[in-house]
């Protein structure tokens, strides 16, 4: 990390670079006195602000409710699916005493890690029949996963998320849900992170635990990982079957429910912050940036400073009209030069600068937050153009990510091949490669070289399926997969 | 509790009554499995959801911002506020085990029970210079105290809030902030919730643990109690003081800062209920209702239903565009009645029917939730109407809730009135008497008759202020305040 106010190259040191860059634009800090967790400070929090609001809205419109559920889970629920307590058991935290008292032993909880078994517990409780199915719900919540390894908004002990729990009638009917989900995530994603995803289902050892199949979706960042930025799953009746969530069918017949569940979380935060700033710090696409335009007003002299601020102030207004987050920062003691540096490192889409002369001629500068000079716009028209100008920065920012993947992404054939793009500097790129479906196979192009089987891409996601030999063993596939190192 | 379908009767018990209005308006149950806890069903979670964007829009008005801190504070914070440490210490959760192992005991944590602790960690931190100030910070999120004796809504293990903590230059500023968010509160009770409140401080022996003075809302519920809607902190500098909050003056003096904090829960939820439901069930009041008018179709035959359904959906189509929240509820299987009895128990403001014959004359029934019987109204102009007849329902509930309280609160002089109005029966009213302004009157009044001091009003918000004696000694004291017995 470097010392505060520097931003470290991402060519570099990337790891470094976004700290700095996550310091730098006052998103977040490490907590320290509280075991991996973090600080969210207001613009970080905003920018999940805006994930949530539009997030929520997809929800709501396929259907979900919101409900809260209780943030302790009894120990004895945890251990009731198998494959679930021990993917989470390592990663609880226990309250043990509580009121001024020890607990005994059978009362002891542990702080949610993900809610499965305790909404089990409660879907047992409101489903009867066919008639309650499906059953939609999705909870904004924190959750705790006591991590040895953490970094801000991509690993933190506790963090921020959203998890969706649906019981339904028939497998087919949870099946439509899990794509359903990932869909609403991946055009999020795209629309509003300006960030292409590769959609696929996660192999057998990178599952969730519990769920019968995962799909997820998959970025890149800057440095050429994969960052898996969203999860849909198939719960099938494992959970069902657990907490003992039965329903009448219409034939008067006694079922199990099928589940699924999915979550994004502050990760995203993350992710955005990896697929599109630079050294010169954060970018934020123009639909999820707190602040989309900032005016700063130019003055020398005193006498001047009124008639600017008015006249910022009144084109703020008009630009707020248009449904754009602008602000005028006319803080004095500050020089527009350090005031420009400060906002480009919180991301802001477009800066405008307003001094005597532009009034005098009705014009204004206006930068992008990532184009190399400034243009000058009619202050009269500046407000109806602005939105059309936020859209194609929005694009930009979309097809410039899009490029970087696609120069970033190779279809390797042979072992040499994959050591030399995974070679020992630790970088990464997108590699579709034949895989032979075993998980012997995947744990040793892992243990070897530390790059996994991201997913196994769905329809249009990758390369036709088409007949090969695995990269590793030379043994038959029938499709490849997509590698990579991950965070 | 009374059998599922029924509700207890508010003038037979008053308890049983809340907790069948919950149940019957599927707002909300109690965990069981987790000691105090609740789930938050969809319903009562929507109006949770509708009173926090509301807040939400009033905090940043003021030029506070969001941002998010840990959920777990190291126990040795508590400790550094030794009235704050006193106050909590029994109510607290702690975590010894995590990751699969004990904590050393000097790195345990507790569950926050409230943020002042770990925010004045990061205060200390951020500000170091009077530029830096104030710094208006607001907190969303759950926290936790382990109340021995819970009630839905009202008083839980965990509970869902939001936490305002701000820093200031000068004591006067940090008090301005004090007013300035007792009154957002009051306003909101008010114009929201339809729920007059008194705004008054509280005696030294109900104030914040940590605090100089708190500030509170006062409302009075159905049964004559008076439940403490939000409160306002002046935390003086103890915080500041024993987290090392120093800042440098414009003149370079080195001090500590000014501090508050305030915070509502969705104890607000109770609040609504109790000040405006009756036997039939929950009453919302259109600003906080998640479904503000429902259209039940009505038809016999099946070749009716298309016509009726169509008809119901072109006028909820035309009433969303005035910005009204309408369900159309079109479930086969299910008797008219039946769907109205439900709406009512759901609160829903406005019921509207729509028959084969109503669509002949173009006319529709419409019932308030508080009207004895329908009215009907023109469904060409109906759309129109309806935001007038919201806001006339919205009116109408915040006057009955005023003249109810008015009609319950009486002004005492003599310890043998103040027996009657307190009797063995456990009923309330407000009641205004003087205090001789001692802990131990207030205590022995306390230990009496379980009436408690609930403020000390502001000014013109009780009787003005004149000379008198105090109700349990004879005393002088200068002052009405407030008593009730409270939740």
């Amino acid at each position: 990390m470097a010392e505060t106010g520097k931003i470290t190259k991402q060519s570099e040191d990337f790891p470094a670079w976004y700290q700095d860059v996550i310091r730098e634009g006052d998103l977040a800090e490490v907590a320290k006195i509280v075991k991996g967790c973090m600080v969210i400070k207001p613009h970080g929090y905003a920018i999940w602000e805006k994930i949530q609001a539009d997030l929520d809205r997809r929800f709501k419109e396929t259907g979900h409710r919101n409900a809260y559920f209780p943030l302790l889970i009894p120990m004895s629920f945890i251990k009731k699916e198998a494959e679930h307590v021990e993917g989470f058991a390592p990663e609880i935290a226990v309250v043990t005493h509580a009121g001024g008292k020890p607990l005994p032993e059978d009362e002891q909880y542990c702080i949610r890690p993900t809610s499965e078994t305790i909404i089990g517990h409660f879907f047992a409780k409101w489903i009867s029949s066919y008639r309650d199915l499906p059953l939609l719900i999705n909870q904004w919540a924190n959750v705790m996963r006591w991590e040895l390894h953490t970094r801000m908004f991509l690993r933190t002990t506790e963090f921020l998320w959203q998890e969706g729990h649906t019981a339904h009638a028939t497998h087919e009917d949870a099946l439509a849900e899990v794509a359903r989900m990932l869909d609403v995530y991946g055009d999020f994603a795209q629309e509003m992170m300006a960030m292409p995803v590769i959609r696929g289902v996660k192999t057998d050892s990178e599952k969730f635990a519990g769920a019968l199949e995962t799909r997820c979706i998959e970025a890149m960042m800057r440095d050429g990982r994969a960052l898996q930025a969203g999860t849909s799953h198939d719960l099938g009746q494992n959970f069902g079957k657990a907490f003992d969530v039965k329903f009448q069918t219409e034939k008067g017949r006694e079922e199990y429910v099928w589940q699924t569940s999915w979550g994004v979380s502050t990760r995203l935060v993350g992710a955005l912050i990896m697929t599109h700033s630079d050294d010169s710090g954060l970018i934020l696409p123009p639909a999820l940036a707190p602040v989309q335009a900032v005016i700063v007003p130019i003055y020398k002299k005193e006498e001047e400073r009124a008639q600017v601020v008015e006249a910022a102030q009144k084109l703020a207004a008009d630009i707020r009209k248009k449904g754009i987050c602008v602000e005028v920062d006319d803080r004095d003691g500050k020089r527009p030069g350090d005031k420009y540096y400060e906002w480009e490192r919180k991301g802001v889409p477009v800066r405008i600068e307003i001094g005597p002369r532009d009034i005098a001629s009705g014009e204004a500068m206006t930068k992008l937050r990532l184009s190399d000079g400034k243009e000058k716009m009619r202050m009269d028209t500046l407000a109806a153009e602005l939105p059309g100008t936020l859209a194609g920065f929005q694009r930009f920012l979309y097809e410039r990510a899009w490029k970087f993947r696609e120069d970033n992404t190779v279809v390797l054939n042979t072992w040499d091949e994959f050591r030399e793009v995974f070679g020992e500097s630790g970088g990464s790129k997108f590699a579709w490669c034949h895989w032979d479906g075993t998980r012997e196979t995947e744990a040793l192009i892992k243990e070897e070289t530390k790059v996994t089987i991201r997913c196994i891409p769905l329809e249009g996601q990758g390369p036709a399926p088409e007949d090969g030999t695995c990269i590793r063993t030379g043994r038959p596939s029938r499709q490849r997969v997509l590698m990579a190192r991950s965070y």
